[in-house]
């Protein structure tokens, strides 16, 4: 994604010349995921600083803050959705497949926590959703399955079944970051609640 | 809540002074209840017009534009305070006063959709709970002699069971703004979704 985002590689810029820029991009984004969660007001001086690359070339790929916190945010998400991938949501009864998927979705999250509380603080909601909609669809076709089968309710919209999911797991992310649980009780807990919510018994 | 946010009243305040003062506090407010809800941007510039007061009046009262939003976002969960106080979360049983707490405090959180969007994006999520305490407060002890009584899960902690209410009702107030569910669905699928949540069956 920061490939799209960056304007690396365009007229003039041979193979080798890509390849400094696709370095440079992993490197501003190492250290924007690392800066971030310990000090969430970063700037983009601090960030080329730390990711050794001059300004210039920070901002040749990044034209704002918000552009680098939303490129963190997606290879985050990318992330997830790999994981929720290897964890074989078309596996099984929907119930536990969706027990699976919460609990791996959150081992990224949890890994993530303090991004994702940087990217809620600064990033509006709509684009919040727009860049999870990769890890989403998955959680989306899991919940039509689900229902197909008879396993899941169907007396709500599955748009609505989704944003409960999201925003149950970010609930219990932000319950972590503020000591209301642990995060080794956050799986259980949001398993617990997203299964009967889902299922509607 | 803007009385002690706020400086008026000082020393040096005589009775007519203190009036004044609560008179431009209560303009303030209106107008930035107003303005947020049409132009998030709203500047403080903007509402010391908007108000019809000066800027060092409106200065005076509150120190920032984050001090405006926060005393106004108190104002309206003071408002959805009282109408659940009105709405008897003490009678019935547990899962029919947990039922019109969620409608009730709904409709107040649709009279203010808008204005909670842009706290969200811009107050801390640590802000935004401590401003909700106070409704929150009503949620908790119903949910006490929920578990008390037998009807709601004690397989969680409380603590928890308020975050998920909470943030379900803020999602839906989300999926409001951005159009995937009308302001009429909402109070029939939080209620449909928190009372199994909740009850965990």
């Amino acid at each position: 994604m920061a490939r799209t985002e960056s304007r690396a590689g365009g007229a003039g810029g041979g193979p080798r010349r890509r390849a400094d820029a696709e370095r440079s991009i992993e490197a501003i984004l190492d250290a924007a995921q690392a800066g971030l969660a310990d000090h969430p007001q970063l700037t983009m001086a601090e960030l080329a600083r730390a990711a050794g690359v001059g300004r210039v070339t920070l901002y040749t790929h990044f034209a704002s803050r918000e552009a680098v916190l939303g490129a963190v945010l997606e290879r985050a998400v990318d992330e997830a959705s790999a994981a929720i991938e290897a964890a074989a949501p078309r596996e099984g009864s929907a119930a536990e497949a969706l027990d699976r998927l919460v609990r791996t979705s959150w081992r990224v999250l949890d890994r993530h926590r303090r991004l994702f509380a940087v990217a809620h603080a600064e990033l509006p909601p709509a684009d919040m959703r727009r860049h999870h909609e990769r890890a989403l669809a998955h959680v989306e076709q899991l919940i039509e399955r689900g229902r197909d089968e008879g396993d899941f309710r169907s007396d709500l919209p599955t748009t609505w079944l989704l944003s409960a999911v999201y925003s149950l797991m970010h609930a219990a992310a932000e319950d972590v970051n503020s000591g209301q649980l642990t995060a080794e009780q956050a799986p259980e807990v949001l398993v617990a609640m997203i299964l009967p919510a889902v299922r509607g018994r």
